[in-house]
């Protein structure tokens, strides 16, 4: 099996997954596990794989519309140096960038480098991925690509610039200003083609997606052509933005909700996913 | 750096963490990792790896006096088969054991078996490890060993009684049901002696400890002799009891709160940790 055929089994065993978090009661959870040899490149400081690794956690919190309130961890690594404590200055700055609590975790020693965190956020009201109705606007927040970009620079050697790309603010502010208005929502943590596909199964419609697409700046500054520019920005993923739907009625006044940009980038169809006209294939990076 | 000097380098930085779980409002957290070359021995199924692996998270949430509310688990293996349900099944089993809901997690593609788990209680009013005074009465749910005694199984090729000795109900009725009585409290997963000095550091006493210890007579049939028996019984650890203090008049009504055993094995004193007048060193098992 591979993970997507894995989860389809599970599906039915779990009722309670599925979505970006699990909803118990007035709490929504997540937990996600990173390692060295698939999820940082060569040259992410230990400060950012923290920073990263606790800010992926609650970007599924975010993606509920839900207020961030605990983040957890656990280090894993062959040994416990000052990375360490890097690690977990970073755990703690992205919680503090979204009003969360750091609260510790576990130490394993581990072959590999090996992450492990937990978010815990609250709403009693969820945004699920299963909401969109046909007609409605499909949105995303920021701009896509910051993640494929930071990766062709740390390839370069850009270690600098390429950590400041790595880190992102989990939009934990968006998604409780866009509740009232989203249908669905979710992040966009596969890149935007398979999110896309992902949005559309739980909630049983298609979309209708046109450029230009809002990728960010700092791809235009490695891609090496149009194709691979499209490519950073709508297929490479883990930009942790949030993608939305939300009735065109009601589109701007979700616009002005937040400070974070958002894009409209098509709408809510019966079936299929389609980019100018063009089927856009459910591809994206599996993460590993 | 050793685990032990990293959280104690860390202690001052996160300061929700040191006790068994962190307390956030009314939650209390807690995440822990195991992985195949320290935590599972050759022989332990999948479900049991599920039970035993969501079960010791579990055991912290006990630990604090707080009703178990859900727990996830990330699973990570170098292929997804039918282990991985079996494991999830494991998972579930433990959280039905103790009215949790098991809510998911996530799957990683990784060289070795490693798990991830994380627990979530609720209590407003938790127990700590530092509210222990001299003079009262220091006990332990249940029995010592059995964990050492499935891993001589395990050596032994006896998987099956292994296995069943290494599945445990974590002690959530029972940590509940001494809430009210019990003045500290911790598990005992590091072991009986590593435990009473971890116990005896967070509320600034001793222990006076005296034989004979509940040792689990699964121990009896491995033991090579008197000393092995205690090794097993006193120092290996991962047991998953709780060891608790409470003042001498009320270890009465609180031996009968629960239905699960309650032993004393001895006294809150100033200082020094002994067992029969015998210094006890603070030695254990180190989890990986």
């Amino acid at each position: 099996m591979d993970e997507r055929a894995a989860l389809e089994r599970l599906a039915g065993r779990v009722p309670a997954a599925g979505d970006d978090c699990a909803v118990v009661e007035d709490l929504v959870l997540t937990t996600d596990m990173l390692h060295e040899t698939t999820d940082f490149p060569r040259g992410v400081t230990r400060y950012t794989a923290g920073w990263r690794a606790v800010g992926a956690s609650l970007s599924d919190v975010a993606a509920m519309g839900a207020a961030a309130h605990a983040a957890l961890a656990v280090y894993a690594a062959p040994e416990f140096d000052e990375g360490l404590l890097d690690f977990v200055g970073g755990a703690q700055d992205v919680c503090e960038a979204v009003g969360a609590s750091y609260v510790g975790g576990d130490l394993d020693t581990h072959e590999e480098f090996t992450v492990s965190t937990t978010a815990v956020g609250r709403t009693t009201d969820p945004i699920l991925r299963s909401g969109a109705a046909v007609g409605e606007a499909v949105c995303v927040t920021g701009s896509l690509g910051r993640s494929g970009a930071a990766l062709r620079l740390f390839e370069a050697g850009e270690t600098e610039r390429a950590n400041d790309l790595f880190r992102f603010t989990p939009r934990i502010a968006a998604g409780r200003a866009l509740r009232p208005y989203a249908s669905a929502m979710m992040d966009v943590s596969d890149g935007l083609a398979r999110s896309l596909h992902q949005l559309a199964d739980a909630s049983g419609c298609g979309f209708a997606v046109r450029s230009p697409l809002p990728i960010d700046e700092s791809v235009d500054a490695v891609a090496e052509d149009r194709e691979d520019r499209r490519e950073l920005g709508a297929s490479f993923g883990e930009d942790f933005e949030l993608l939305f739907t939300v009735p065109e009625t009601e589109f701007e006044a979700a616009r002005n909700s937040t400070d974070v940009a958002v894009t409209q980038v098509g709408t809510v169809v019966e079936d299929g996913i389609s980019l100018d006209d063009e089927p856009l294939l459910d591809r994206g990076y599996t993460h590993g």
